[in-house]
Parts: structure tokens; C-alpha cells; sequence
């Protein structure tokens, strides 16, 4: 394939676009890849469209090599699948909604999970259809609060989403891991440089839920993790190691203080430590207490929950949704503590909360013989050496205090350092959930229905663009791995000279033959105009055709090395084959 | 590449689908090609999607081999460009709006013009630019009032639309040709049956918009031919041939006659021959004057029109319209009639309107010398040989009385027939409309703006499936045509023979090899459910490996004659690819 940059439909900008701010936006603008129509809405010109397609042939080739079976479901979609699943409500703003000209609702999907349980649902009933896994690579709605940086989170996006269904935990076992490897496969294609994150806790089952996160500065999610031993995951993920229970035969019988004015830590520390007790109080000395309230799915009622961590920490609500998942948590409400007046705000102790049966869950560390400084259920008075297993029970452990840089790794193996990432696959053992909500049954070989175990997948096929740019570029422009590259080779002719223009058409002409596609610029434009486009453009080749040609030979110069080489006019089609297929 | 039936994710039905009236509608589904999920809305399945990714290539080819190029766009798109150009409102119903989180509005896109032509707006500035002809293939949304016959009429279907842009008339004129040419090479490829329509009339520019419609009695749109001579055209592209003038010395001079009770045609011309006028009335001797208002573009108020036809035809109002674009036209209201009370419902004549500058257009057949019975503008009245060019003179003519079969072919080779569609490909120059709106200019060499001309082209890419099973199908199920094949062999284990399953195994690697496409049926199913499959599914080539197995040969039968032979075991793979090839 030659295209020629005469007639191809690009114009390269000089400057970055005024709401870029990060690299890969701000190239794929100016190199002429991708325009923005609206907000978190972009159009892919020329060279974009195929750097997307060529990624999308790679994610193809590697579900299919599993024996994943591509279908195509619309995206407008019936509200009543969604209403089953609950996540026409859950999904709040996030969800497009639309209305027919019958008043009829219809919602734009943001993932398929609903379409894709209830198709096989209608075609398979027995044990012996099973496994099989179906895939789309299809547009998906989201309406995201802030879309940002360029294509990296859009409002319409394109992705690749697999479900597989089993009909035991093995066989999903054995379906996630099917993804998993092909997931590294397509990463490992494309160039990246990624991480593989737990996304929920070990508690949930370890492996259940893994992100790719590919690393990247202008990631939007950040994760932990030890550099010793590669272990990563999201905070969400982070298990707490707990210290071994501590003797406090020691430690004096716990004891109130009228505490005046002092309803956060600081102000607490600052003032026992003024009080002069005898010893000096950190915050890590005390024990804060925070309530929520939460509900088990399908509950009517919510019930409170009281949250007691270290005071030197915060509570991390997305950790703490994460471990009680499935079960939904929210803040208090004013009423919530009017109705209940035992909950003293800013006081709350341990005592009360047991005493009046509210369930109490504590921070790991928060283990036998510790002794706290915390709330004694009165206003302006706090407990001091109130001991766990002695003074107090908790009803068990959860994690929900904010993980930190240094804090331990999981594994032992050294401290946790902070990173951030762009999610360019999620894989998750879904489970029962939709099977349950659309009674997705198979009949085993006894007769009787066993019921689906589902796994749900997903790549972000366009936002593989920008990551892949983010981190492969330089000052001058995008440097894309040759697997994905819009061509092989620019073939600059850098003169205005006959003779250049005939070997260069010749070239072209000869590489093609060969199977290499080239961008054969043949404008009538100065070399530097040209060979800043094609810094810019970043295909991994770029081949010169100017002053050298008295002299028999072309330039050939490496994108991302910036390597030069005069090769010799009559052997460079096989040097440039030889590059193309190493 | 293999398929095997005993993993794909199918399965065929027997019986035809409640809701399906048409045979592509049957035959997709049971056949497993495409599943109802909503009105209007179908999902592939992997034989479908097969199908459809076979034709979107074949059109990508075609588009690519004239130099068009390859963008895409969303298909959420805000509304400014389409208020505009004034589409947010024309489009009416048939729009699906969508408001985002923040309440601001959005479309799912119909068509592409508005963003066609802002995008090279924003690209190109220079004469030199042009001519350039951008595609996508692409999602479209319509809110289609009755999707109907599966996939042929959706609310969400696939479409490759294209816009060219030209400086000059030269251009678009060229440009339009290209497309037409491209147009015939991929109907062509499909084996479609069908035929070019001019689709506005001759008046408007010839050639300027035509329609490709695949012969089929289960189309929508219904056109025109002439078996004689090949023409075919919509009837709002008919001319009427205009009879000559006829010399009326010999017509009586024109008498109005008390017609009580004669509103309608029929009970005129009865009430008529009841009156012993001396002669024999029929309907073709009425002129029946039809009132209607128009509005120009951008003109605020409405004007009345009055279009007077042989009282033995209706007037067509598609043709009507044809003929009044871009002027608007609508029916009048009561209060129009109660405004312009010189306009007597029932009994309107030439006289009334002429008299009272309303502007009067009449059916071609209305021509100089022809004698009419018509309204006398009086109620209970009409006139009696009013003459045309003696006693009233229209403003001219206008194509609006329907079209029958019968009529003259315009090119006076013959009679019209009629006959039915489906509209799979449409091509149209369209002009200034959009650069207009937009302002889009490229400058001169003078230096000076010059107004960019624009054509709109558009191929029905998911329509296309079923418009070829329309056509390419028997009882027994579908007939596919090779280029579009979910795959060309049929490979049938016909027995439980290990000595057949192990031949088929090796035959099916050695055509895989050849680069055959395989389907091969490895289920544990008997030779008849195979058999019936494999006729459903309409694969081109069906090969049995069965008794004859023992006598060293396999059955080679095509799906489309039904021809059987029985070929050697060691040249069979040899004869497949010289039939896949030829």
C-alpha cells in the first residue's frame, strides 16, 4: 500500500492544541490523527483509524486464538434487561438514556454483560454447549462526569468486551486464565510497558479481579507497589498485615477525660499532650471511630456500621466499598444520629456502639492487647488506655484505612511505593450475579439445571491508542511500534530534483510489492517541512531520498533510535524487508 | 481457517419465527445468522457478523480503489451543526435525541453531511486541497416509525456513507462518476440483480441523484421500468411526454352548469352523463384542482398553490415534492380555506385562482387546446369546456399526478411496468446545501473563495445481507454467493465412522491450508440434522464424507444447482480449491 501524502487527507499542526495537556493528545492532534467534535467526542481521520484497526486486528487475533467467537450486539438498547440487572438506576448519570418516538426507553450501552447472558440464554440449554466464550469489539456509551486527555476517556469509545460462561468454578477458572494469557499477548504486541493489579481483595478470592495498567505519568489510576518483589495491585487490593497480639498486663485501667473542644485528632493529641499524662500521644495512638451504614443486597433496611481506625489515618471509602462488596455502604445522614442519640458525634467510642449491638469492624492493626485513645460516648470526653480483648470486642476486621507509601508490602517483601497507570484491560470472575438475575441455567447430565458461572473481560481498544503514545513518543513527535504503525516506511523525497522524485516513486513502488507499506511524501514542500511531519507522524521507518542519490545511496533512519544508515540505492528494498519482518 | 459446528456458537431453528414475513427475515434467523433484541434492533451472531464483515470489504475495497479515504466519526454528535443546517428540526421524529448529564443536547447521527463538512473545513484551505472523497462505515441511528422485515429496515444499521468535495461542477460531476462506477463493481461483486433509478426528475439536472435498488417483491421502494428499452427510475423522476397542441375553433365557448352534490369526481361526471349534455363524460375529461401552500427556503411565509391534474388521477404528493424541492409544500389548513374565501371547497377553478394571483401549475397533459370540465368557483357548479390557452392560462407545469403502469415510458420506447426494491445504494449531488450552511470555501488560485461543491453516497452495508438472501435463497434455506460466504466449504462427517471423522480431520487441515474456509460439522448428529444444516446455512460448497468413503471417494454437491459428484478422496482438496478459486 503506498499512500501518497499529496492527496492524503492530513493537515499536521505546529502547536499544541489549546486543551491538551497530556502527550499523547496533544501529538495525535498535531500529527493529524484524531479531531475532537464534542465534548469526550472524537473522529479518527486517516492515519488514526488505522493505528485503531491495526490494534483492533492484534485484540481480534488473540481471542480468536483462544476460541473466542466474535458477535455484534446494537448499542441502543431495550431498557428491560437493564432494569433486571438493576443497573439501569445504578448506573445513575453515567448512562446515555433515550427515548423512541413511542416514549419507549432505551439507554446507550455502557458494558453488555445484560445482552450477552440473555443471548446465550436463548440459544444453549445444555451442559455439553459449554464453555464458550463470545466477544464484540463494539462503540460504548459512558457519560463520563470529566472526560480528559484527548481519547484516554471519552464519552463513546471503542472496546473489546468478552464474556465467558462455565458451568463450574473450574471451568471459569480456567476461562479468566484463557484471558489472562491472551491479554499478555495483546499487551506484549503492542509494545507496552504494563502492570498486572489485583482489583479487589484476597478476601474476595484472590485472582477473581485483575486491571492491566499500563504505566504511564497521566495515568488516572494509581496503584501500589513493591519494587523488590513486581507485586501490584490497586489499593482496594492491599491486605494489611497484622502485628501479633501484645500482652497488656501492663497497661493501666482505661480511664475518661473530660476532653473540651476536642472533636478531631489533632486537637485531641494537642490537648492530652498538654494535659500532661506522663507520656506523649501521637495520633497513631488513637482509635477513630467512623460510622456508616450499609445494606445486603436485596435488604430494605440499612444498618449502621461503625468503622474504628487508626487516628493517624483516613478512612479510604473506596477501600471500604471494596471489602464490604457486594453489600452497599453510604455516609450518615443527620437523622441516622438523631434517631440514634447513643452515638455522641466526635465522641464516639467503642462502648456504645457494642453496648447498643451496632456492628463494629476494625482496622487490622488494630489487634489484642493494643491500648487506644477513643471516644467515651460523651461530649468532650475521650477514653484513654481503652485495651482491645480486654476493654473491648470488635466483631472482626476490615480493611478501610487509607493504604501509604511506605506502608508494608503484602508479601513481606519490602515497602509499597506509589505509581500510576492507564486501565487498558480488566478481567473479572463475575460470578453467579447475572446468571442469578436472568436464570441462566444449563441441564447437566443428570437433568437437572446447573446454574452459569460468567466471566467478563474487557479491553479499551481506542484508548490503546493514547496509551501506546503516551508512552512512545518524544519532543518531536510519535513513535509507534511497527505492529501498529499507520505504514512501515515515510519515504521522504527531500528535493525538488527529477531524478529523486522517479527513485523515490520506484522505491515506492518496489516496497510495496513487497508487502511494506509506505507513506511516500511527494509534496511539493521544503525537506525540513517534511521531515518534521514525519518525526511527528512517527512511523518506525523513515527513508531519505536527496542529495545522496548522486552518490547511489538513500538514507534509512530509525524513529525511535534516531539511528542513521546510507544504504545503497540498489540494496535498500531488501534492507527495508529485512527491517519490516525482524 | 476451521469452524467447527460442534463449538460454534449456534443454533438453527426449524420453524420460521412468529414475526418474520419475508424470507431473508426467516431464513437469517433460523439459520442463526442475526437475533431480534429490540425493535428495529438485531444482534450478529458469528455466522451473521461473518457475512456483514465480508461486504464491508468488499465496499472498503471498492472505495479504496478510487482513492476515497477512510475516516470515522461518532455516532453521538452534538446538536449545533444539525440546528445548523437545520436537520435537528426536519429530521423530526426520525431523530433519536439524547440529553447528557449537564442537560446539553445530542443526536445519534442519521447521516454525516454537517460533520463531513466542518472536518475538511478544518483541514483544507487551498484549491490545491481538493478534490478530496472521505467515507466511513458506520453506525446509523433512525427512529424508522415501522422497522420492519428483520434486518432490512432498522433502527441501528451498519452504512458506508461518503462525501466528495469538488471546486467546480466538472468535478463533482467526476466525483459522483467514481462512485457510480464503485457502486456497480461491489453490487456486482455481491451477484446482486439490480437496477439504477434516477430518483429526481430530469428537470432537477438527470443524473444528479440516482438509487440502486435490488430487484426483490418484498422491497419497499417501488419503481418504474421500461422492459423495451431498460429504463428504470422512482416515479417522482417520471416525465410526463406532453401531447401536442390542439387547435379548439370547434370547441363550444364554455358554459357553467348547476351541479348539485357533485364534490367528488365520480358523482361530477355521473351527474354529468345524467344530464344529456349530448356526448359521454368520463373522469380523463375532468381537471381537478388541488390546493396546497409552499414556503422557499428561507422564506417565512406560505404560499398558495393550486395544481391542477386529469380528474382520473390523484395527485402523487411525493412527486409533488419532488418537483416543489427545496421549496417546502403542505396541505392547507381550515383556516387557509377561511381566509381565502374565493377558494370554493369542492368546486375550485383556473378562474378563481388566476384571478386572485394565486399561482396555478398544471399536469403536462394540460396543454393548449385540451377542453376541461372544472370547477366554476361556486358551489354546486362547475364549467363545462373550459379551454386551455383560450379561457385560462396556467403558470406553467408541474409532475405531480401519479404515475400508473401503462404510461408512456419517457423515452417513448415503450409502457412503464411496475416493479419493486430495496434500496441498497444511493448516489447524489448534492451541491452547495452544506458548504453553503457551513461556509465552506477553499481559495482560489486567484486567491479568491471559492464555494465548495459536495456529493453524498451511501451503501446500505448491513441492509446488503439481506437484500442478497432476498434474492439468493431456496426452501430449503440460503444460497450464498462465494465472496460473502460465512465460508466455502461444508464439510460434513456423515457417520460415526472413526475412519470418517479421521478423513474429514485431515481433509478439513489440508483446505485449511489452501487457505479454504471450512465449516465442518464434527457434531454428534445424524446425516439428515447435518444435511438440513448445512442446506440452511447456505455455505457454497458442500462436502459429505460418507459411505462412499470405502470406495476411496467423498460427495462434492454445490448448494446452488444442487449438482452432485462423487470425486477421488486424493484430488478432492485439489478440485475445492479450483472451484473456491474459479
Amino acid at each position: 500500500m503506498i499512500t501518497r501524502m499529496s492527496s492524503l487527507f492530513l493537515r499536521t499542526l505546529r502547536e499544541d492544541p489549546a486543551d491538551a495537556e497530556v502527550p499523547s493528545h496533544k501529538l495525535l492532534v498535531r500529527a493529524g490523527y484524531v479531531r475532537r467534535v464534542a465534548p469526550g467526542g472524537y473522529s479518527w481521520l486517516p492515519l488514526g483509524l488505522r493505528v485503531l484497526r491495526n490494534i483492533e486486528r492484534i485484540v481480534r487475533e488473540e481471542m480468536e486464538s483462544f476460541g473466542a467467537q466474535e458477535i455484534q450486539f446494537p448499542a441502543l438498547l431495550p431498557r428491560e434487561p437493564y432494569e433486571t440487572s438493576n443497573r439501569w438506576t445504578e448506573y445513575g448519570d453515567t448512562l446515555f438514556r433515550v427515548k423512541d418516538r413511542k416514549g419507549a426507553d432505551f439507554l446507550l450501552g455502557p458494558t453488555h454483560e445484560e445482552l450477552f447472558t440473555l443471548t446465550v440464554k436463548g440459544e444453549y440449554g445444555s451442559y455439553k454447549d459449554f464453555p464458550v466464550t463470545l466477544y464484540q469489539i463494539q462503540t460504548k456509551y459512558r457519560d463520563e462526569e470529566r472526560p480528559r486527555a484527548g481519547i484516554l476517556r471519552t464519552r463513546e469509545f471503542l472496546m473489546k468486551d468478552s464474556y465467558s460462561f462455565d458451568v463450574d468454578d473450574e471451568g471459569l477458572a480456567n476461562s479468566y486464565q484463557q484471558h489472562r494469557d491472551a491479554y499478555i499477548r495483546i499487551f506484549d504486541r503492542l509494545g507496552l510497558r504494563y502492570v498486572i493489579v489485583s482489583a479487589v481483595s484476597g478476601a474476595m478470592g484472590g485472582s477473581a479481579s485483575e486491571e492491566f495498567l499500563a504505566e504511564s505519568e497521566t495515568g488516572e489510576d494509581t496503584f501500589v507497589r513493591c519494587l523488590e518483589s513486581g507485586f501490584a495491585a490497586n489499593v482496594e487490593a492491599i491486605t494489611t498485615p497484622a502485628p501479633a497480639a501484645r500482652p497488656f498486663d501492663d497497661v493501666p485501667a482505661a480511664s475518661v477525660h473530660h476532653t473540651p473542644n476536642t472533636p478531631t485528632i489533632a486537637t485531641l493529641v494537642d490537648h492530652l499532650n498538654a494535659a500532661d499524662l506522663g507520656r506523649a500521644f501521637t495520633a497513631a495512638d488513637t482509635l477513630k471511630n467512623v460510622m456508616v451504614k450499609t445494606r445486603a443486597p436485596g435488604a430494605e433496611e440499612w444498618e449502621l456500621l461503625g468503622v474504628g481506625v487508626p487516628g493517624d489515618r483516613e478512612v479510604d471509602f473506596k477501600r471500604l466499598e471494596a471489602s464490604l462488596y457486594p453489600t452497599e455502604v453510604a455516609l450518615l445522614e443527620e437523622s441516622d444520629f438523631q434517631r440514634n442519640p447513643f452515638m455522641v458525634k466526635g465522641y464516639i467510642g467503642p462502648g456504645a456502639l457494642i453496648a447498643n449491638g451496632v456492628r463494629y469492624l476494625v482496622d487490622p492493626r488494630v489487634v489484642t492487647g493494643t491500648s487506644w485513645v477513643t471516644g467515651a460516648d460523651k461530649a468532650d470526653h475521650h477514653v484513654v488506655d481503652l485495651v482491645c480483648g480486654r476493654d473491648f470486642t470488635p466483631d472482626g476486621t476490615i480493611e478501610a484505612a487509607e493504604v501509604r507509601v511506605g506502608d508494608p508490602s503484602p508479601d513481606g517483601a519490602g515497602e509499597l511505593v506509589a505509581a500510576r497507570g492507564i486501565e487498558i484491560g480488566h478481567i473479572f470472575q463475575l460470578g453467579r450475579k447475572f446468571a442469578d438475575a436472568f436464570g441462566l441455567d444449563a441441564l447437566g447430565p443428570d437433568g437437572k439445571p446447573v446454574r452459569i458461572t460468567m466471566g467478563s473481560y474487557g479491553v479499551g481498544v481506542s484508548r490503546l491508542v493514547a496509551a501506546v503514545a503516551e508512552q512512545s513518543h518524544d519532543d518531536r513527535g510519535l513513535i509507534w511500534p511497527r505492529a501498529i504503525a499507520p505504514a512501515d516506511v515515510q519515504l521522504v523525497i527531500a528535493g525538488k530534483d527529477d531524478a529523486m522524485r522517479a527513485a523515490a516513486e520506484r522505491l515506492a513502488a518496489e516496497l510495496d510489492a513487497e508487502g511494506v507499506r509506505v507513506i511516500l511524501d511527494d509534496r511539493k514542500a521544503s525537506p525540513g517541512v517534511k521531515f518534521a511531519d514525519a518525526e511527528l507522524i512517527g512511523v518506525p521507518t523513515i527513508l531519505v531520498v536527496g542529495r545522496g542519490l548522486a552518490q547511489g545511496v538513500v538514507e534509512v533512519k530509525d524513529r525511535r533510535s534516531g539511528e542513521r544508515a546510507d544504504v545503497a540505492l540498489d540494496s535498500v528494498v531488501s534492507r527495508i524487508v529485512e527491517i519490516t519482518r525482524s
